[in-house]
């Protein structure tokens, strides 16, 4: 790659598309965003024109690379970026990257990173996007703990730039479904916003200290409020604090002897984190998720198509 | 209450209405069931006539007594009956029992069964039915742990015929929330229903074996299907599991001197049960559920109105 030409770098999760022009030494130009996620685009056919599209709001040279990672690799996506196994190298990541068989219209290079697997039968797990972020985060001699909060929370251990294990948590689904669709749904209010309060502090140590009771406390969580010890107004932040401190207490029983941690996260979500991680002692780092990605997706781009 | 009398008892839930005509020696002499639960009669309104209908179904004699315990009882059922705090002995449940003022049309003296509260800040809990199934299979002087498996599974300690502590698990419920509306839907069969299966006991000593990893073993359910380690056919049965062995791991925690249990539980759910129980090694007597509650209302109501 001249370094005068531009690359388009694109995070296509399930549910949002978000693309960057970018300049050859690695800054982001332009930027387009939209709903467009790998459902909106399900059955393979429109992933190309909801490309095209983004392609001309950034402004994109004609027949410039583009880069993809996230959910438009999955099986179900656009075409399947089959997985790279642990343990993998977080630097080898674009020689897992396939290309896309496009429109004559979209004259680039294009093609998707592959997502990351653990196929260990005891705990097998998955990852797509993610380790698009953890390149973005990491020397490639990093070793240390990397905790990537959202729907499927993920803790991941590197060990001198390598994914050696990982563990993937249903938190923020799980406080999805319960306060929406169980019992819960009258123990918490639909407004309130899970915050940093003393609720939210007071659930996570309620996790942290009984770690096994995580169903007998969400229903606590329910008769606290008939009987009068709690208030329906703080139910989402205990909640919250209930589901993210089980994610805490195994992810520190499985790596207790790590002291530091990224997060990767954005907004009130990494606020939580940084406030339940921080009150264990932890050393918190937090890098901007979605800085993240595109900062994963550029380094990967330079190596497919030239450093600078 | 003269022996040639009959008296009536209802176990009126959130759902459902069981109830039958006893003879005075606590025989049950004819049964109606409906789905006029408190749900159904929500308001308070049609708590009588409901109620009226089922007497004439029983043909239950004018102004026979009834007594009646579960959600009928509740703050948002017919007339709330004030929750007994633990401990308290089961014998006494019949004290707690509050008189309904009911329509002139239905004669008969009408009370409903107290629910149980634990008022400690730290584990609040509350039931509702339950305590009357407890008193149906227990005899006065009974010590040990009963369990009582469903969508709100409860754990109770007894000592002495009184309940000293108990736990409810949302293990129920939560199986239906992840399998209809979490990520899981697709991981589970929904026509398979959970049975004493290999993938069942799988998912039990999953959860045993990490007591703490719940919501990363919920995720992994999915990851071992997209990588070929397990059948979408036996999601149900391995979600099944794993939500039975999280509660079994913490019951068993709080309760590890005990090795015996009372199971208070019908049909599958009450084999699913007694497999994991017996697996840990637990002595496990089985009690019929509707047994159990027919029992419990008979005691008491001829506690309340002379005993055989």
């Amino acid at each position: 790659m001249n370094p005068a030409e531009r690359f388009v770098v694109v995070d296509w999760g399930t549910s949002s598309f978000r693309g960057w022009l970018m300049s050859a030494d690695g800054e982001a130009l332009a930027e387009s965003r939209g709903g467009e996620g790998m459902l909106h685009c399900a059955g393979g056919a429109s992933f190309a024109p909801v490309l095209r599209d983004h392609l001309a709001r950034l402004g994109a040279p004609e027949a410039a690379p583009v880069l993809i990672c996230g959910m438009a690799g999955a099986r179900q996506g656009w075409v399947e970026a089959p997985y790279l196994k642990t343990p993998t190298r977080l630097d080898a990541l674009h020689e897992g990257a396939i290309r896309v068989d496009a429109p004559s219209d979209i004259g680039g290079d294009i093609r998707i990173l592959p997502g990351i697997a653990q196929g260990r039968a005891d705990a097998p797990d998955v990852m797509r996007g993610e380790e698009t972020q953890l390149l973005g985060v990491t020397e490639p001699d990093f070793s240390g703990l990397v905790c990537i909060p959202g729907t499927h929370s993920k803790w991941i251990r590197i060990e001198d730039g390598r994914i050696v294990e990982f563990s993937t948590y249903m938190t923020g689904e799980l406080f999805s479904v319960i306060a929406q669709h169980s019992i819960l749904l009258h123990a918490v209010e639909a407004a309130a916003s899970p915050a940093d309060s003393q609720p939210f502090r007071d659930g996570v140590s309620t996790a942290l200290a009984a770690p096994t009771a995580l169903t007998a406390s969400l229903f606590r969580l329910r008769a606290a409020q008939l009987l009068g010890f709690e208030q329906r107004a703080d139910g989402a932040a205990r909640l919250s604090g209930l589901l993210i401190g089980s994610e805490l207490a195994d992810a520190m029983g499985r790596h207790g002897s790590l002291r530091s941690v990224r997060l990767i996260a954005a907004g009130a979500l990494g606020r939580l984190y940084e406030s339940a991680l921080g009150a264990q002692g932890l050393d918190v780092t937090t890098v901007d998720a979605e800085q993240a990605s595109r900062r994963g997706l550029a380094k990967a781009a330079q190596k497919i198509w030239g450093a600078r």
